[in-house]
């Protein structure tokens, strides 16, 4: 069934260990569609600037994501800078130049609106509000925020939860929301807040969901999917929204949704993490096979795997 | 089959967000012997001073610990002092003592020296090697080391790592020990300078298992545990000892090393871990049931287990 994720594109001038990249095409809701493409259709509704190619537009074109909701607006798209150094599950920023983004105002085509599954990238949490009211007949929805909303926005924050099926963060914004440093005690706070499912993304280690008790009709017992250890991390852009789209997509090409499904989710969204930190940019996430995927989800079974 | 341990028995005086204890039973032969021996016989190589009492040593017995191979020195028994604060994965020294520890030179009487399991805790690498070759017999070493000895010591360290088969170290000491900030290639080098295979514990997350190529008749892919989620940790202390005891203690409890064996020990090994944190000191540790060990087991393996 089909997804529609609200987010950012972006040119990204990113180095690490492994070199230095310059606008190369980026942002949450890129990297989302890009990696829910292999598994569902996908809608993305985002804003650029006169700087933004067909060329590029075509990056999502050719995974068959429909880019209708991508409004044009005058003056020059979002830009991010940063760097990993020594510590590459950790970005240091060298520029943000919001440009078009700044006054974007999500504007949801009426083609997108029989979408059963909503992502909420990671924009300001009034806009996210503002587009799941919107999308009220979703069966499920996903969302993402940050350290800058939580800190920046908390009540806004506090109301998009309660709009938010299962929220994707990572170990540092759970302790962050909740005000706890002890991560299942995080969890059960953040869950509290609205969330029938939070999933911790623990970077290297994999991730984790927790549940609220009964959510989606199951126990409250959490799961955890190892991440591959992986030797060559050319650059961590995106990873973090290659997961949510693997695992939303997934999620949204099943039938139902149950226990055994979201476990399978919580794999899927480490394989496209995984995949999306080998090369530069989006590069690794345009060229995919369902065999390469599947292949890896295999590798991330056997990893834990008892027999 | 018999396991030797030798380590260190320590007094302990902690502080966590739980509290505050003093002079507490511990040392890496304590919570080893403790969380070996509800999976084998354990046989245990330190050194105590006068102040060590009956009754201390009866923590050990009761669990049927073989304590003979406790030398009882003039003077007093190595004291730690310590605090977990914000960080419950790293403990900050207050006090180090070693008292009769600083001239501990281990003896291993005649009736261990049929032991076909060796585990060498942390102590000088000088003394481990030492330990290695009068027990030339045994069919698997394991062995820890700390940043003190890989900073301190590395030439010493590096004689003792060929005698190693499973080293068993944290994230941070694999790193500095190979010089490498990327996990798996930091793995391959140690591997690199003697061990068959190398378990890096990552707290809280788990831990993975890396074998050299070929290594017990295997594959080389890794493998990784996870951990459970603990809501209330008490006291981090002895984890990563009582670790090393469930990983150990199960491995020598097999007829055979094969990798579904070595799976499962890292599974067990974290099942320890997490039982030992649950109270201060060795205090869990004292009166598990296997009922209650296979138990956590299972929800140890459900926590990742796909159908």
């Amino acid at each position: 069934m089909s997804i529609l994720v609200v987010g950012s594109v972006a040119f990204d001038t990113i180095a690490t260990p492994s070199g230095r990249v310059q606008d190369l095409l980026g942002g949450s809701a890129t990297y989302f569609s890009l990696a829910a493409s292999y598994f569902t259709d996908v809608r993305v509704v985002a804003v650029v600037g006169e700087d933004f190619s067909a060329e590029q537009e075509s990056v999502l074109k050719k995974r068959g994501v429909d880019t209708r909701g991508i409004e044009h607006a005058k003056g020059k798209t979002f830009r991010w800078g940063g760097q990993y150094m020594e510590n590459l599950n950790e970005a240091k920023t060298d520029f943000t130049e919001l440009n078009v983004f700044e006054k974007f105002q999500p504007r949801i085509p009426d083609a997108y609106k029989d979408s059963k599954f909503l992502f909420l990238g990671n924009i300001h949490p009034v806009l996210q509000s503002a587009v799941r009211r919107t999308m009220d007949g979703v069966r499920m929805t996903g969302g993402d925020t940050m350290n800058f909303w939580i800190q920046g926005a908390p009540k806004d924050l506090a109301e998009t939860l309660k709009g938010v099926d299962i929220l994707l963060i990572n170990d540092g914004e759970a302790k962050m929301l909740a005000g706890e440093r002890n991560l299942p005690r995080a969890a059960h706070k953040v869950l509290a807040m609205g969330p029938k499912a939070l999933v911790i993304k623990h970077g290297e280690y994999g991730a984790t969901i927790f549940f609220r008790e009964g959510a989606f009709g199951i126990g409250k017992h959490p799961f955890r999917a190892p991440a591959l250890p992986i030797e060559e991390v050319k650059d961590p852009t995106g990873a973090g929204d290659s997961f949510a789209g693997g695992f939303m997509g997934y999620i949204a090409s099943q039938e139902e949704i149950n226990r055994e499904v979201l476990k399978r989710a919580l794999f899927y969204g480490g394989v496209m993490g995984s995949f999306a930190v080998e090369r530069f940019g989006t590069e690794r996430l345009q060229s995919l096979t369902r065999d390469e995927i599947e292949a890896r989800f295999q590798v991330f079974r056997e990893l834990t795997h008892l027999e």
